[in-house]
């Protein structure tokens, strides 16, 4: 049904970071919704569906794509229900690009990392359909193992990683602010995986629970983007991560995943969706005329 | 052919500390065959057969069983095929449950880690037949998140977590070596984790191209097992290994993909693959036994 933006928009179908900046004006959003797809969660209608989760996200997708400039299905929903799950994964990102091609900015939600030869394949499994059926965007990946780790996934042009650098969860505070004299490790990590790529091809995850370290953050990476989780059901305030973290070119994708995809259990669950993610836009339309 | 074992070993079926320590001396064996099954790699004739790759690994499995203590399948290798791919793993994983119960440690070699509720879906995807079809024994984990990002997969009773520490490649040394006055990073990791669970279900990684290190290892954990990547074609050594790393217990599983599982690029790859693992099998008898 979305197929008549395909010629229109063939040119735009590379996300590099001149469109995405396109995107988030021309939707004065920057809204990402997080597809994390819960079988036990969703409207109990949906069952009665071949693929219930694929069905799940084609409606919110539906319901929402001119009011996020980004989806981010998290790969834990889906590997947990085995191939069949990879299956509802594939036919997802498959959708998002047949149909709305140069309009959605798309996530691999995945915080993979390993070996140079094993990134490799993560790299074919996010971004090569020819060998996966899968093309996303970007993928989240985590820096622990260093430099040889991530490369990989950036000799792909016109794809992006994020990389892990202050995440929103309680957890955060064990590793990621350990101190050399010079540094906590999250700065540590934003310091030197700067230099593997540029504000082109790399964008870093920090929580919006740590708003006010947005400062921080931004002393070392004053314009890559950020993929910020955790507003709404974590706690964080889109007011504050606006405050501390967007540029002049914005400079900010923020998620939101449970607010807004179970918005309610019930047969109107798109459009409740709709109405969380229009409240959200409307609040980043006026952060970005304010700015 | 191998369900006779099904009856005699059931109450085995999984795999506590206990009952690998009497595996690894029933078969005078600490090795783990990694299973990075790259459909570029694997013998020509293999790709008439439906799942090339399952097939493949159902033959090397056949061919070492009695060598091996562990397997590995390396998730990277699988997920590049996609959908496709993931059902060769699930083969795989089911086909180890199934054919030798008791006999082999399955490892899940995904390096997962996640917020709290996206960390229980990984868990489920690796510990919960009944939601994924796959049932490993262990699934090794990514430390960046901290805590909450660990905890859910130790939920499962006799399931084990096998924690990144100082992993084998070239950029464990971008972060794994960043330091506080006390310590660096991969010992506070060790240090702190080592409180979440026990040496009954935590394990970590621990490379052998780092082996002169492992005194500072076991100076922290002085009786957890160590899972230990990189001997073989990443240039690491098992007699290095075992003089800095071997407990009174064993302590270790030492990993090899590469030398053993292309060793032949032919028909006789299953055999050549034996023959490999056969050398390490035998000297890790004559470490054993030297304790």
């Amino acid at each position: 049904m979305h197929f008549e933006f395909y010629i229109l928009n063939f040119e735009f179908s590379f996300m590099n970071r001149t469109n995405l900046i396109n995107l988030i004006y021309a939707k004065r959003s920057f809204l990402c919704i997080g597809l994390d797809t819960d079988l036990t969660k969703i409207p109990k209608h949906l069952l009665d569906f071949d693929d219930p989760v694929f069905e799940f996200n084609k409606q919110i997708i539906d319901a929402t794509h001119d009011l996020a400039i980004a989806y981010k299905p998290n790969f834990a929903f889906y590997e947990c229900n085995g191939t069949k799950g990879w299956r509802s994964l594939t036919k997802t990102i498959q959708y998002i690009n047949n149909g709305y091609p140069g309009q959605i900015f798309s996530i691999a939600d995945a915080k993979r990392g390993d070996i140079g030869n094993t990134s490799q394949q993560y790299a074919k499994a996010m971004f090569d359909p020819a060998s996966s059926g899968m093309n996303f965007d970007a993928v989240t990946v985590a820096p622990y193992m260093g430099e040889d780790s991530v490369k990989p996934f950036l000799s792909y042009s016109d794809k992006w990683i994020i990389v892990l650098a202050l995440t929103s969860n309680k957890g955060a505070a064990d590793f990621q602010f350990f101190r050399d004299p010079e540094r906590r490790l999250f700065e540590q990590v934003l310091t030197k995986s700067r230099e593997w790529g540029n504000k082109e091809n790399m964008m870093y995850v920090v929580g919006a629970t740590k708003a006010e370290m947005l400062t921080d953050v931004r002393k070392i990476i004053p314009d890559h983007f950020l993929l910020v989780p955790g507003v709404g059901a974590q706690g964080g305030s889109l007011q504050e991560v606006a405050k501390y973290g967007l540029t002049k070119e914005c400079g900010l994708i923020v998620n939101s995943s449970r607010n807004i995809i179970y918005a309610s259990p019930g047969l109107d669950f798109a459009e409740k969706a709709r109405e969380e993610a229009l409240k959200m836009q409307q609040e980043m339309t006026e952060i970005l005329i304010a700015k």
